[in-house]
């Protein structure tokens, strides 16, 4: 049994983009299982790609290969590279979109440049690495070729600072992350966790924060100059067409009209920010 | 060999949301087949998700897994549910959505609620269960868990009426369905079938009413103040550009424009009324 | 194992039309693994399905059984076939859309019309051949069907005229045959190779000239009334924002923006005339 494959990229579906990585990988290993992540990724915005992976990958079984194709550097002389993490593997550019998912496995990495044109295609164009370096590479892996053998050995990656997100006593500041497809507004604020029913654990690993934990009823959000106060569990928990805040099903702080389009609402749009001020509760927003 | 399973929500495809299902899936079945059917439904319209299940299930094998995701009620008191009917199975919101497809089966149905957290992902956030409880239930159902042991037997689902569709006379009565991407307009009048090259069989499964047998010339339909007469049997039998109405391919009342795009020729929409009146033939629109 | 099967159509993912393709192939072949090429095709765009899978099959492993389904003729007179050359199968309607793949196999062709109703569904609809006809017998050959069984022996398909393309003298003439979702605008001028680092050699397969051989520096290219000087590796070889011309990863010539929109920039659409100057090199457009 070959391990699954998750493609994530900025290919679209209309093209045939996707499909011919699809076929370079079975026609090496027939038997592989591909699941696409999302292929929606605005073209060349690494930030959201590293934002989609970092919600996506901890679904996937332990041993699943990741391919993360959001390349706008595809080549010149940035590295591609294979990394091992947490049991994962993930085959990408190195131009920080794996920055994310790295910081929050917080484990051992071992990362190579995939140098070794032994599991490239033949011909390796200059514009189209996904099917010529990237695909091979990942149906290679899947069917037992080891991460040394891909080329050698890097020790540092090109990394982002953290996901934009700050707390300053009782402020968190954040940004817009991802609308999806409802209007659900996902922010950098996370992560966060319901703490029995009423308190919410805040415990951003990106950071340098220690927890804090808040009651749900005293938070106000700040969006595009509109207040958002308190945090509730659900969409019907407010009349339909109504605002609310929840914690998306990523851990990350959401904000949603309930059978509404939120994004339009409040007229809100990626990387705008996103303030949440701790009304009470016992926050404690103290440097580790 | 896992079982098949089959999805159709409403979460589009630029989000992460259906992959993390498939993840979780995989998780738990390595070689489980996915297909997706659609993931276009319009956000948390229901009968469109209904409809577009009954048109579709009958092409897949018995055994199949459906997995119906649709649900503004995520998170409330609004059951989950597994329905064993005809060979097949359902997992799904009890909303309704599943409505259809029940009544076309017309079969004996066992139904539990999902509230057996064992198949469930440990953690089951308020706003995804189709990450946290249906992807899981039908991967454990896909490698040989029973319905029985996902939970408590229930008798009676939540049920929409019939497909909108009546008959009076010589007068029938439904709206547009579902609008293709070729811009053909599907209506709700159904179950429609050729009866050698020139007469219609209508026997309308969903209703009261019994077969009744028509001349192809004699029909007329009218959407939104239009006249389409007669019923042909493909877009080429007219000229390009030109309307006609068929019996599209699920059994429907279609109306087209060959190698055009009829629903913006005929300015129709979701939800519009759409009449057919049979102007000869045998019809005989009588309760049963 | 069950060959690979590879779908290309215009019906779209929003509605059901390909999952019920894939429904009734796992029915026939439940350990059948379908990977989708596009299915965003333009309605009824034979010659853009003709050129995507021209770009695509390559990638593919030998034995992949294509199924191309874009058919304005559904239902009428014209002929389904299948087609083996080059250890490939091709599955479609008899309406062209084969042309340009088999014009570069420039193999030896089997073809049969698909007209033994043993490998359809049971019921085939005038409208929805794709699901009544090409996907079992895809799905039949994916398990070992052998073409002769499908039906009888054809000898000649309908073919278009070699993609548009003419050079004469120093000039090089095309259109836009696709524009993908970067804006990169992809031309007919091909077959272009690089020569070294500094050459490239045109070698149009479909026409009756031979190769010629000119210096990246010295190309002209002239779209919309603009001009594209000289030709790059990759698109970070310019400016972000700025034009350029590449040998695309199809081995077309193509225009684009580092990091841009060309198409927009440049306001081509589909279709549109492309030419190519050459000012040097040692180019010898002499027909064959």
């Amino acid at each position: 049994m070959a391990r699954t494959i998750a493609l994530l990229t900025d290919f679209g579906t209309t093209d045939i983009y996707v499909s011919v990585m699809k076929g370079v990988m079975h026609g090496i290993s027939p038997d592989i299982q591909i699941i696409d992540i999302s292929h929606s990724i605005e073209p060349q915005n690494i930030k959201q790609a590293a934002f989609s992976l970092l919600n996506a990958y901890q679904y996937f079984p332990v041993g699943t290969i990741f391919v993360v194709v959001v390349d706008p550097g595809v080549g010149s002389q940035r590295r591609a590279v294979a990394v091992q993490s947490g049991g994962y593997v993930f085959v990408a550019p190195d131009n920080g979109v794996l920055s994310y998912v790295l910081a929050d496995l917080h484990d051992d990495m071992q990362a190579v440049e995939l140098n070794n044109s032994a599991y490239h295609l033949a011909v390796v164009s200059r514009t189209f690495h996904g099917r010529d370096v990237f695909a091979p590479v990942a149906a290679h892996m899947a069917v037992g070729v080891r991460l040394d053998e891909l080329g050698d050995r890097v020790e540092k990656l090109v990394e982002f600072a953290g996901l934009p997100m700050t707390i300053e006593g009782s402020l968190a500041r954040g940004e817009v992350a991802h609308i999806d497809q409802f209007g659900n507004v996902v922010t950098t604020i996370g992560y966060l966790d319901w703490v029995g029913n009423n308190d919410v654990r805040l415990s951003p690993r990106f950071g340098e924060w220690v927890p804090v934990r808040i009651a749900a009823d005293d938070l106000v959000v700040t969006a595009n100059g509109q207040f958002v106060t308190g945090l509730h569990r659900t969409y019907s928990d407010v009349q339909p067409g109504a605002l609310l805040a929840t914690i998306g099903s990523g851990g990350f702080l959401e904000l949603s009209v309930n059978q509404g389009h939120c994004a339009h609402h409040l007229d809100v749009h990626m990387g705008d920010r996103i303030e949440m001020v701790f009304k009470g509760g016992t926050y404690a927003a103290i440097r580790d």
